[in-house]
């Protein structure tokens, strides 16, 4: 079928390259001129502006929005100015599922259509296939099937769970239907606030695996550190390359990150290409504030995004807080350097 | 080759299993009768004492004990006593790796050896093979690599890490000597401190999915209670098990873990025949102390420990605590009853 | 001077007769008759409905709401369409500081001013006097100097802070403007964050103790359970209503809380007229979700409060997935009864 | 009564100068000759070796240690070795309660007594008292019943616990013979476990407030970082030390740790005077070992350790695989420089 991209950064021009080759024709717009270029070489139809990308569409029109959050509501604006009733506006990219639910309600009084796609598959998806997480009413999503089963991976990306039985229904092919307008991206929402901790379990553990030879140069004594009480337990040199990989085969951890964990720390084991700062996107927030709202506890969620926040450097004010404390009650003053 | 088993719980026997199909020769015991015999039907040879077991294994022997953590030291010090040296004993229970120093010191006097394995696969693994991870003098590992092999997965349950090139090396087939006696079951242990994390994130992410319509019958407003601000935006009745399942094609979250989560749901949406009591075995404890040690910090493993513990009951004290504080400054009579 | 009270609740009516005792004229009002009758007989002048309070107070008035969060908007909405132009309102309950924004925003377009009052002292307050944190315009907050030093304990209730001279600032006395509007509740709602930490550190650390004799009666181990390594480390008995008195006097960790709880724990050492069960009242929600909004890690605070969740039966769920997936890999049937 | 004091160091020596003023007859001795030197001047009799000093102490002799952790059980072997059966070793500084274990039996061996005593006051103790907890066999601790009253506070520090009556037991002085040996220890490694959890709960909600402008200039959105959703919604100045000083007085909050906040605040209300790096110094650590032995949650005494874990840097290595499985699936490089 026919589907209008806009936005063609690393996720949506990957999108319309899968599309492409699944036979579905593409008009496709993003405000770097050569983004568009790039992509009319594989097949796609270019559009310079956003009333190019609406006219070269037949009704009722299809355009999906795989943009920066913060640019997304004016170009929604826009876009709909140029939009008929009927046509259904795809919005693919990180956004808050609230304003899914606002957005939804405006457009409907223009008689336009909202469907809201949590979208998972990173720089793997062309490749892999994405898995899509959808609100919206059934209607328009119905109609967007043959998108959606062409970016989803597919049935036979993993084995089928014991107990499913008939043709395979569309979440076994990668893409599903979670509920009305926000569904989506409340549940992809979620996936990413579960990423943040499976993420931080794993690293944290390493972590532990990594320092296991303080045994050998125990940090010095003094007054104000303890001595490490048997520091004869602590002499492992584990090469984690080696542990990650051993891990990927039988073992009840296994799973997708800990695959690209193996090859990131086969290609340095030291991970020095990385500074220690670790960016957060929104929906490990937002989910930590359902999670509020909702009375559910959610500790390990939380401990892996506050430890984002202090990797950014926002844990320094309460840090300076407590060491102005241990001055003022103990007369400590902090030692420079590490550990 | 040949190999004794001593112990043959859900573990043992399926390990007994796998290695009889592999061709080597087990002789095997258990203090229960009917479990020795079992075996016997399946090929192996029974041994109704530790001395009946040695006396079948031609030197030098290997006895792998797969015994629950609390029996290990007596049945380690009575089938000692019936070795010769130059024998090997294989440790592959829940051992804390601080007892395999021990021990290994211990039996090196009498001129036996020791090797600890940490093992990871429960009860899938007789059909996909073990996760083993390692620790002990080259010489008894090197001498025990048929066993290991026959053990693990193989190349085969996992595509090849990119870069990886030659030979498949042991931890590619799903077994790794990760260093000196107590390095296997360091290894282990924190591999199931990540596994306890692992499990958390997910079910505390379903959990909020699983709540995502508290705005359908908020909890009732008093003095105490503020009510929910925006009840709208919690009407979701997302059906868990295709959740799941959508996930795992072509998500970052994919994992083992996540298969069986989806399994699970598949069964029982609501998981009704679980009571909320979650055990804990002692790797996840002792993975806390060890990053204590090293000063790691590891909030989202310690996190996911504390539920846990608190999932058994071992919470209460505190928050009567806590409850006894707000009658104090504020008259506050806890509310019966749920939310 | 002269000032309307709505709402004779624990907190209102103790309000109410502090201020009557220093001599303030209170005209009260609240939905139950004979709340109003009590006050009446210390001295307030009563009103039944909202229309004889406003009649009583002479313009420009001051009224203050102590009423529960959920029907704080409806009273203002019926209030502020009695009320004249240069009136205001003081919302002294448990608002957030967003709803103060906008009540604040819709006030002003009437002519009305609005003054937020975060309130902290609970049922002590009437005696030692009540911590008001305060947002609004400079002109309304000056205006009601008096009533707010009349409720505030006083300069004499701590020792001063060495480095402050002159007369002692509003601050010193116990009541502080903080900020315009939203910058009371603010500062409330963060001192209750706080405080929720504060009470979880000291019930944490006193179960630590209470468990102390662990090693007396160790739990059974099985293949489930590993045994306690050094029972005998784990044999003290300690008598907490002498340990918590120890500490109110030189400790580093003295406060009033701990004060409150020598008291508590001085009539009952075993706390066993509580349930566990620790009602949460929305200050501590807030507090997070601004702190996400912020990114500022406060995982501390977090885990105060999911304590709370968790003692309301609300990490059922999640606890109830982690048993299906131990189940699924394991065959672990978990354990009935405690630790 | 006469005292041998060793280790003249902050702690050392303020409690020799509470002792003479107290009137007990001091011998003091530190490997620093002119910290002996200082004592004498103020009336303690110096010793420059430990013989030196066994030899001034009339039999049955009471010898104080407060060194350093790393040195105590030198300096314990070398004293033990003067003393005679019948002499007492009292150790106040931060020793783990299990070296209290294993040093009273060794003593006990000898006749000699030992006697562990956590001790809590800081650089403030000489003029407020300290507070004392203290582990060891009833005789001995008896006959140090006036020292320890000495250095103790005393009952006038704090008001009295309504329900206490009768004479004020040694709790209500300041001071606790809280069980056998090792109990006092424990009692202060837990007291330090809550002390680390108070001071990160003052210091997150003061973050709290101290971010609470971020709506002024909220960071850029990019394609990895989402929008504030409410900038109009924090856009407070707040003034930390006017905060803190009202906190002081009527509210729930109030402490000891406050009023020093209160102080260190006034003095430089940015803190910028403390880089960020917040020391541990053992009793945190092992409050959490013992909590997990125990298997008891403490969830938030856990977040306030990890956090200074992480702000001495040790979360590096954790951070630095999260943003390569970050550039693995996402090829996300992760932003340079702040928030």
């Amino acid at each position: 079928m026919d589907l209008g991209m806009i936005g063609l950064g690393r996720m949506g021009s990957s999108m319309v390259r899968r599309l492409l080759v699944a036979g579905h024709r593409c008009v496709v717009h993003d405000v770097r001129r050569e983004s568009v270029e790039w992509l009319q070489r594989d097949g796609a139809k270019g559009a310079f502006s956003l009333s190019e990308l609406v006219r070269q569409l037949p009704a009722p029109r299809s355009v999906w929005l795989m943009l920066p959050a913060g640019v997304v509501d004016d170009t929604l604006r826009d876009l709909a100015a140029l939009l008929e009733p009927g046509d259904t506006i795809i919005e693919g990219g990180n956004s808050h599922y609230r304003d899914d639910l606002r957005r939804a309600a405006e457009l409907r009084e223009r008689g336009l259509h909202y469907v809201d796609v949590g979208v998972s598959g990173g720089v793997w998806g062309q490749e892999r296939g994405y898995c899509l997480m959808i609100g919206g009413e059934p209607g328009p999503v119905h109609r967007l099937h043959s998108i959606f089963s062409a970016l989803a991976p597919g049935v036979s990306a993993a084995p089928r769970t014991p107990g499913r039985e008939g043709p395979p229904s569309p979440a076994e092919q990668g893409w599903l239907h979670c509920g009305p307008n926000g569904a989506g991206h409340f549940v992809k929402m979620v996936h990413n606030g579960i990423e943040y901790s499976l993420m931080a379990a794993y690293a944290e553990g390493l972590a532990v695996l990594h320092h296991a030879n303080v045994g050998r140069h125990p940090p010095k004594a003094d007054a104000e550190t303890a001595p490490l009480r048997e520091p004869r337990a602590y002499q492992y040199d584990f090469h984690l390359p080696d542990v990650v990989e051993v891990w990927r085969r039988g073992s009840v951890i296994g799973s997708w990150l800990l695959d690209l964990t193996a090859q990131a720390l086969g290609r340095n084991p030291e991970l020095s290409d990385f500074s220690g700062r670790v960016s957060d996107s929104g929906e490990g927030r937002w989910t930590q504030q359902a999670a509020i709202d909702e009375g559910v506890p959610t500790p390990v969620l939380a401990s892996a995004l506050y430890s984002r926040f202090t990797s950014q450097g926002e844990a320094d004010f309460a840090n300076k807080v407590q060491s102005a404390m241990r001055f003022a009650f103990g007369g400590h003053l902090e030692k420079k350097g590490g550990g």
